[in-house]
């Protein structure tokens, strides 16, 4: 390990204090359209500080992105270029009663920083910037650097699609790395190369007019029996979706994808008892489960009467909301197709399918060598608690930046176990968040040399 | 058709109209505990100024009931009573908007009376005191007459079955005529002979302690795919309930039942039109279904999210309510215990059963001599027009009333199709509310006679 790059960390990490603290104090809610042309001046001004190129782009309907770029310093490869993905906006503080700090203020607290946004997103894109200006100090930029900053992500990143379309020639680079990793709950540090895809999507049927009298169940149908049995008709007793073709696309595992998932660090006993959970697990292989099985969830069921005591009614609608987790080989636009066409073989041609969201998975090719610079930097920096994850159970607009930028994508980053990124008391351990910051200036020093 | 009678019953009419109105233009809403106390004075007053003996029996823990006994008249048959049963309470008159006319104002439209309670149930009390007048008016009462008014219908008639226990003498009677009844959608007059029963439950499951993240479905159970797959094992695709023992009590139709189901009158298109019904019967057999079906109703569905957009959640937990309509030879508990135990055989055993609410079935003998008297005297009154229901559709406690009472029951009433009897609007005919006054009247009558 390079000693001068650690005491440059360390006087980065002092120096920039005050700059985490004041970005993490502007409430930059994307949900309630607060804080964002302030969050936009507050980066632009940051950046160029520390000599980049700033440009911010508003030309699409909804929040602006940041872009900025440095150029690698004397001694580094003007070659290489790596590019950044963080985004600026944060998640409602709510409920606010169960905070223990102001959600604000950036607080230290038995060894974790607490604040919202600490850990998603906002601490990391600053842990970076401590990065650069550490290598600064210490002989220049070892590659040239973008950075892409958006402020949608909590909203669904609504306009990535398009901005990554219109600005491909920019956004070029070599790798990319994304937001939010950390520790799991081993302690392993994890290197996550992809994201599942999602397909969200409503189901409902419509049996009357108006809501009946529940008697009249004597010869009238009922809205939330037929989606409850249509529903029921889309998965078997064994977790397994009866949707034909549902399977048919998903692309095996590769040798290397296979190694790593078994390889996985995974604490089956640490997520039973931390959720609460009280059934056994759908699956005999969670691990091979997280990373290439595609899934169907009924995320909400409503209807009829949901209040208090009783209320003798016959429906006349029902309405699920699902999503399909989706593993590389499947396209969101299709399973919809697929789920409708079953529904209709199913005798539940009334059950109309209403397409809400779809996003594409993404899976780097782990024999890429910057997966390997990454798994190997954090050898240097973490020593054997490392985990390669062929990519993480949950998604992220990485499909779009790969289809613009062509090269590997890698999430690294400060978080715990703990962090509860959406949660009040949302944190990141001090410890963590300076080794993040060593982690990625070893990790651009090594992709600026090979 | 006895002339003195319907002049007699024409006069009443008009002098018991602001009587009708008074009655209305209290705001009796059980359900937001308003108007009570004001009118059970009303009502002791009333049935005092008639004659009548008035107790009120305040014992209980609900509202009041109002209970007014009358001696049959010098010429009348001193040996027979007939008890009546009504309610004073109304429903809430909300959509307030959705009214034409002011809700507890008694107001004349089109022929029709229209005011909250004209139909369910004041008017049809009102009715009966005015069918009680015209006949003391004609030569005096021809038999005994017991009124009981209870004030808890709207809210689940919660102290009915303690008041029949404890009052079972005072209310000895020799027949027994319900509230609510009037003409079909074939223009009918019904006379209708029992009500089905009703259980009324709640299933949950609960799966995790928190709400998980979709993507954790790799792994993770999901409560509303628990319940929806517990729920669709109670039911086949034929509507047909997959509960062990379910149908095993119900008692067939004896043969006056069966020939009486066959001929009742049922208007399919106008019940398919009337309620905008987009799938077919789920029976063959309406009537008989209507008259001896069992059913297991879907009252409401609620787990996860049920709002807008999207919410990638993986729900903790999930819960339906549900009714099952009950025929005799079914008894309310033993079928909750059969739905519990079936739920447990399917593997389900981790569904909660939650028992809110139970109502014994009861149908009247049909060869019974009074039944045969409603009939005729319908015929008397109505001509042709006249179907004979072996029990309603609905519930009622009609049951502890007959295990009190061990007489006969009929509902019979001056409602017609449109009456909307807990909607904006709610009705009676101008005519038909005439001749249910004389039909109680000629009833009551024959009912002395025999």
């Amino acid at each position: 390990m390079d000693k001068a790059l650690h005491n440059a960390v360390k006087t980065a990490l002092e120096a920039d204090h005050a700059r985490l603290a004041a970005y993490l104090h502007i409430e930059t809610v994307s949900a309630q359209h607060r804080g964002i042309k302030e969050t936009v001046a507050f980066l632009k001004q940051s950046f160029l500080e520390l000599g980049a190129e700033v440009q911010v782009w508003d030309e699409f309907d909804g929040n602006p992105f940041v872009f900025a770029t440095f150029q690698a310093g004397v001694n580094g490869n003007a070659n290489k270029t790596l590019l950044f993905y963080n985004h600026y906006d944060v998640q409602p503080p709510e409920p606010l009663d169960e905070w223990h700090t102001e959600p604000f203020n950036l607080t230290e607290v038995d060894g974790k920083y607490v604040a919202r946004g600490i850990s998603d997103d906002k601490g990391e894109l600053m842990a970076r910037l401590s990065a650069v200006k550490a290598l600064q100090q210490t002989g220049g930029l070892p590659c040239n650097l973008k950075f892409i900053v958006e402020g949608e992500e909590e909203v669904g990143s609504l306009h990535v699609a398009q901005m990554t379309k219109a600005h491909a020639d920019d956004l070029k680079a070599d790798a990319l790395v994304w937001e939010t990793g950390g520790k799991d709950a081993n302690e392993n540090f994890a290197i996550t190369c992809g994201v599942k895809g999602i397909v969200s999507f409503e189901l409902s049927v419509s049996t009357a007019d108006v809501d009946l009298h529940s008697s009249l169940a004597a010869y009238a149908d009922n809205a939330a029996w037929r989606l409850t049995k249509a529903l029921s008709s889309l998965k078997d007793d064994h977790d397994h979706v009866l949707v034909a073709g549902f399977y048919d696309d998903v692309r095996p595992l590769t040798a290397s994808e296979q190694r790593a998932t078994e390889e996985m660090s995974f604490n089956a006993a640490a997520t039973r008892t931390g959720w609460g959970l009280k059934r056994p697990f759908v699956t005999e292989d969670p691990k091979t489960a997280l990373v290439n099985a595609p899934t169907m969830t009924i995320n909400g069921l409503s209807s009829g009467y949901e209040g208090d005591g009783v209320k003798t009614v016959l429906p006349k609608y029902a309405k699920a909301k699902l999503d399909c987790r989706l593993v590389p080989g499947q396209e969101p636009q299709q399973v919809a197709s697929l789920v409708a066409a079953q529904l209709k073989r199913n005798g539940f041609a009334d059950v109309q399918l209403k397409f809400l969201l779809g996003e594409a998975p993404f899976r780097s090719n782990l024999d890429d060598p910057f997966v390997g610079q990454a798994v190997e930097t954090a050898h240097e920096v973490y020593g054997d608690q490392v985990t390669l994850v062929p990519n993480a159970a949950g998604g992220g607009p990485q499909a779009p930046f790969f289809d613009a930028v062509h090269a590997p994508i890698v999430a690294v980053g400060a978080n715990w176990s703990g962090s509860g990124a959406h949660a009040p008391n949302e944190s990141v351990r001090v410890a963590d968040y300076a080794e993040d910051v060593l982690y990625t200036a070893s990790l651009l020093t090594a992709f600026g040399k090979h």
